[in-house]
């Protein structure tokens, strides 16, 4: 079991510290599966969850956003017939913080 | 209030036809504020409903989804905190159709 699954997400303010490349690196052999990408120079956590049908796309959309608002930490979500791609950063530091890891861990421990 | 969102979405075919670019000028009067966007060669219909908050999103995307399932037409849906933007076209005839102006309607409707 992944430890950052287990792990607990801190709100992070506009002070807090960008990840360095070197701390990415090393903490995407926690979350298999994800990927980083870069939008507008930011980068962020990338998965794509495939589903059996739509019902199953809508479970595992609601049990993410009940886990993003438990923390108050929200991801954006593509919702598709038999897909949901969840893409997490922190919006506050423009970039990715552990938190992020730590919530990517977190929903792929939900699917 | 609009007639298309009163009016019926039946399933279509491959064999379907795909709207004439006069015939979609004509219903985006009846959509407002939606747009024609175009991913690959396939004209869609987008609309992004801005929300007050996580909850209200996460409601929007519910509503919209159990719409879908209810008719058996799926669009994609991008739900972030404060807005949820949706997108309809026709997989199977890969373009619009005049279902999709209906469900346009539909969804401004539940918003």
């Amino acid at each position: 079991m992944s430890q950052l699954s287990e792990s607990y997400c801190e709100a992070c303010d506009v002070n807090a510290k960008c990840l360095e490349p070197a701390e990415i690196e090393d903490l995407m052999s926690q979350v298999e599966g994800w990927e980083v990408i870069e939008e507008s120079g930011v980068p962020k956590l990338k998965r794509v969850f495939s589903t059996k049908n739509y019902a199953r796309s809508m479970l595992l959309t609601n049990e993410i956003a009940a886990l993003a608002e438990s923390i108050n930490h929200h991801p954006l979500m593509i919702v598709e017939y038999s897909s949901v791609t969840v893409v997490w950063w922190s919006h506050k530091i423009k970039g990715l913080h552990k938190n992020d890891f730590i919530m990517a861990a977190k929903t792929s421990a939900l699917f």
